[in-house]
């Protein structure tokens, strides 16, 4: 760019208050040997959905919300401009093939955590299938590891009629030996919104489970350092896994699966708050968003939110 | 259909997970001497708004729903995949002679009563204008009848000014003889929703008004047990009139007459579970969802809920 | 119009109920010398917002809205029916001019309270921009101002950066000498939505903020009380000033500045009616409803809410 | 209003060039004794309908689209701004009669053409269903009638099946002896658009045929003066019919019944123009336009032009 | 069903006019032996698309839309309401695995080929990746195999890049040996549409091409002639690939890949018409609607006229 | 960017095919000295509009689509792949002052016309208020100027009443001397589109005006050759002006002032092409799309054509 005076960059944001920072202002394209707070890496996968689904186009509109908030917490009166997002990009994935995607993520996942540019990585998804692949990345390279998985479903579906679909990946982890049962506590499952094979099936796994019901009984934070309680002395590093139709439809229109009866977006906000401030807590994805199914973005406004809660750990 | 090994008739959803029983499995065309647990009847009748309304295209949108919905009540650790709901289809209406609809609607209700087909009844509107119809036929069924109303509006509207519309089923039930003011009980009542002289008209005539103050200020539960007490001693049926529109409009986006001030969707939930356990309490309507209106089938996938819970009785 | 039996002026409502009056009835055309119970007068300004937005479409928005309510307040058994609303219509803005819109606004509202057709007077906005004009008017019209603001932005921009803009508005009042720090009073600031050195500016200038925490934590009647008894002994005259964003997006997306973890509409409406059951509480605007991006009026409906409300002061 | 400088009444255009009139404002409210070019009353019914239909909005609509269009014709080098269109309003419809509201068509279009307001007159629809009421009421004050009508249907179904449905107005005019089948002459009749029964209908009755593919093998001009010349010896008075879905799907996206091998704006444009400068023709219909259903007004902006197109005469 | 007189099975259409004939009628769910004039067979597949594409809901949409025509050609003369569509059903496909979704499809496509079932099949894709699978198994079925291809794109792309995309079929049906490049002709390819290599590739393997320019300058019977005179000698069947994004955007707004400069749907039809006449023309796929895109289903419309045009063969 | 194997940066596209050059691929952005075949620069304005426009989003929307295009011309076996799109950005527009927007799109388009980086600049609107400035920037650098309008509107507005609008930019190069009434040529305008008072503007001032039926009646290839005959002799440039609203409304739904009778997208085309290849032809701006009322961005597409086309001259 030259020295014109009032020609910017095409797509740079028209209006520039100087003394405002966007969170979106805090995102670094990574380079080598960057270091920043927190790492985020794009999953734009959704082929795997057993219903049709745009969460491929998520991560760019979880980073496109970030405009829509500044640097600024006012209940805390701290502000995070000073903190830094690396921003790996997305995983180039494959258009025919789900197995090599899976695997790109894997691989990528795993770079990445190696590359230890921060302290926390958060995964934005595309669909629930990712999870396999990032989890296990990271037990690779962290060691064990327990996953709270914020959510209205389990997700513990058998693969022989579908392969690796959004239903399955904590089914896929646990048969494949990278997750022990007792390792994985799910909060917000949902009356009517699974089989009672998967429900039994995480009762044999030593799966925690909490529904609904006790998320409207306990506050979020009880919930939360009981799980994390329960997974500090057993595994090595903890990873939560976050499913916005965990949210009720009213407050996240653009996931594929919306239904009424879920958590409101302070709750699930609390909830990866408190969970954040455990050290053990290293990694997070965020799944299930299709924009092209969403109001004005509600549903990654909150997403984006999620992730800039992250940063005044 | 023949011996193709991937094909399968149109219509019919591509993924089968064989642990899962969808809620829309439970639907069994009747055929004659068929008994279920509950047995639905469309009546796809949305003429007599006094509004334009489509709300005619609710029965499929409600029986659509029910694909978004397993069998399994995680909380109360009970699978319902047993249950049948009896489906005897719609009432098809006339083009032109709103008369004739209600008369066909009054007539089919009657006869699919008669067919004693299961314990509990759901009227799926439709607009409001169908209960007249479909309460009159319960009464020559079933014997004398107490209404439990969730309704942001009265319905008690003067039918000089427009005939039969869908402001007018009570005040013609009780014009017309077939109920007792004070066999009536509004639930969720609003503020500037209704004209003066219809609550007016209520209080006259005897019926029991709970405004949303109430609801806010009582648990539902409670009004409920009240109301289900009142009416026990009085009569032989007690028939549950669910007007969508008693949910605020951030939760039921889809009703023709939204606004502010409403229910929430665990409080119907609760209100209509408390009442369908009571013995006399037999028949329900669900009316006043417009999908053409509605946002990714919000408000019926609330309705379709209404119906799974019936199924735990 | 002559005298054919069923032929009504076009853009007239088809369906009459003679018992019932709907708010929108109330709506009286000022002429000179008229008196009412609340003045309303259109600002329909969005030229200065930071953002593309519709705002100037609210005013015809909220008007249409008013037929969705009728006169009756069943929860205070109060029929607003003799009430008036002097509506004053709206005031033309400038195509180019925005320098020459904001002046025709502080001119208009000027020119209306001295018409002292209502003791309460309500400006439809437009955008935030519009509320320096009208108090600027209100204050040489009724002496020292003090300001209760709902909003989730502090509206405190510099203004070398873009002049005038929506961001603005008290920045601007403070700095030309219309409105002390110490007499503004902002509820339901949030989280993220406002850069640090313009809670500082507030701070170093006496303002008043209470936080959406702060609004979670207590009544929203004790914290309107608290603003009335500081400002009361302070100021002449107090103005309310809705900034619809203050709501949380499920309530009201029809805001251009919309996000999660903001107030809900009852909060809201109590709020309105405690403040402006105040004596000195005398004017009021509601700023920032893009009818463009609402569903299906969502929003509008809301401010309808707030208007009628006022008028059982 | 007052003196006010800025202030404009409510839903009046905010900004006014001098030197431009609106098609709009030549629209002159009815009084008694008013005279005008063209007369226009709005028929806003469409329950009649066959398939869910939102006509009854079409007249507000049409009206609104007049404000999109200037009084200058560049082609003809001609202003029209000093022409008068007389506006009588709308019919106000019955809710829940249908029969009630065929009558009120027909009572409140004998009335205004024994007006005389002006030579040429324009109905509103609505749906077809309108056309049997408001031809029988010309028939009476001008005599025997003729019409051409434009559309892809036949609209002469059988009544048996659903009564005075928008599928039967030419049937019914025929079978109650308003119309003979030779004075019935149809244009842009589609392709799997009719059933063969009705077609046969048409021949056995002596209707006049174009299909669409006359249309397209002829200009129309010829086919208009064909149909004038064939009907002026044998009739008083000649009424012409517009369903819009005579157009294609592509141009006219509002319409109910769209498809594919329409006709396009300007050869509709056309035959309206060279229809209407015969002097027998004397009245007009615009029928099956749903806003609701339409994109940005377009089936409206091309109804609007065949309005303002009458006046060039 | 019983014996209820006014209640219909649920889905079924409320209204019959018992003289009219709806295309989907003559759709006959296909039982072993059964016999037609043409079958159909739907294969919902997208997830190979190389963009986000739902055309997988688009055999579901073309049969729907063909209530929205009568058996009656007009121009024609002629009722096809005699006639059979046998209805095979859809391909169930896998959620995960897009080999095996390709497999399935070459084997039912042989299995109803097979089946001897209509002398004329269409497959309903989908995206353009099944016309490999479905001209192999023509080929297996019925010898060798010309193809005209009517699309703005070559489809010759690399499979290396991205496997088995909708960019690819003819490419990889060339490379694998099942199809020679002189024995595809492509009619309405469009400039900017396709890479130069491609381009090359086409021309270096003999395939015939002929530009929208062509189109334009010729008639499209012309066209359509020529391909059927050169391919007639060397082939044993001919294969029609419809990909409708070969129309205008203006016509096919519910194309993945919507462009201006393209076919108008008048053209198409007459294509395929003058096509479905030759004997050795017995196959034929429309593919590439994505009805979440389309605006009132307005581009299934016309593949539904496609269907029924083939059976006036 | 580090050495991930499958990480690409965030907003990349995910697909490459490796013999694929996608339009957008061909736009580099400006460096000092830089020299490419085409430059653009946006000026995303629309606050002068009349109506209320998004057209400041149309410089992005235009630049997306090109991602639609490859570089190849079939028809005239020509690619495009060596040349080069300057893209010097957009200009950053002030909030609230207009006249600032307009001083600096003003200067920015002197200042890029100074630097020389390509023989045909085009500038990417932004409404039509901004060729004021443009044109007069060309005039000083260029010298006299000529301009081929295509506009359905004269947009030769007084500025009396609304001040430099985008119905004005025309009058107002002329009022302010920068160009004479004979050298503009104006092409489309249309019927009852503008005001008689502004056509004899036009014509007093020795406007040329083609209007609609001249470009039905003329091949447009003639219009423009004769219009760059008459303006080559007296002009030292020709600027062309392309306000997409010139196109139909079932072409351009994407403009705020559609309605039908206007010109097809290829004829459209070919007028540019047309232009494009005269020596003296060397600016041109596309203005007048509004993407927030865009369908599938239909209109931007058909401008993203357009610079296209530019590119073989």
């Amino acid at each position: 760019m030259s020295n014109f005076q009032h020609i910017k960059p095409a797509g740079k944001a028209q209006f520039m208050d100087r003394y405002t920072t966007k969170a979106a202002e805090l995102l670094t394209p990574y380079t080598d040997g960057a270091k920043g707070d927190v790492a985020i890496l794009g999953a734009p996968l959704s082929k795997p959905s057993i219903s049709h689904s745009g969460a491929s186009f998520a991560p760019d509109a979880m980073r496109r919300c970030l405009n829509s908030f500044t640097t600024y917490n006012i209940e805390e009166e701290t502000d995070i401009s000073g903190k830094t997002i690396i921003d790996f990009g997305d995983i180039a994935m494959h258009p025919t093939s789900i197995e090599e995607c899976h695997q790109r993520i894997y691989q990528s996942t795993k770079e990445i955590a190696q590359a230890e540019a921060a302290p926390f990585t958060i995964i934005l998804g595309g669909d629930h299938s990712i999870t396999t692949s990032t989890v296990k990345a990271i037990k690779e390279t962290k060691g064990t590891v327990g996953i709270i998985q914020l959510d209205a479903h389990h997700d513990l579906r058998n693969t022989e009629d579908g392969g690796p679909t959004n239903g399955t990946p904590f089914r896929r982890l646990i048969q494949e030996g990278h997750l022990k049962g007792e390792h994985l506590i799910q909060i917000g499952i949902r009356n009517y919104a699974n089989a009672k094979a998967y429900h039994d099936y995480a009762i044999e796994n030593g799966v925690t489970v909490y529904t609904m019901k006790d998320v409207k009984q306990h506050p979020i934070q009880e919930l939360i350092e009981s799980a994390l309680n329960q997974l500090d002395p057993k595994v090595d590093t903890i990873y939560l896994s976050v499913d916005m139709d965990v949210l009720d439809q009213a407050y996240a229109p653009g996931c594929p699966a919306i239904g009424p009866g879920g958590m409101d977006p302070d709750t699930l906000s609390e909830a990866v708050q408190s969970a954040v401030r455990h050290p053990k807590v290293q990694a997070m994805d965020i799944v299930e968003i299709d924009p092209t199914l969403d109001i004005r973005d509600m549903t990654s406004r909150i997403a984006s939110l999620l992730i800039i809660n992250t940063l005044i750990n």
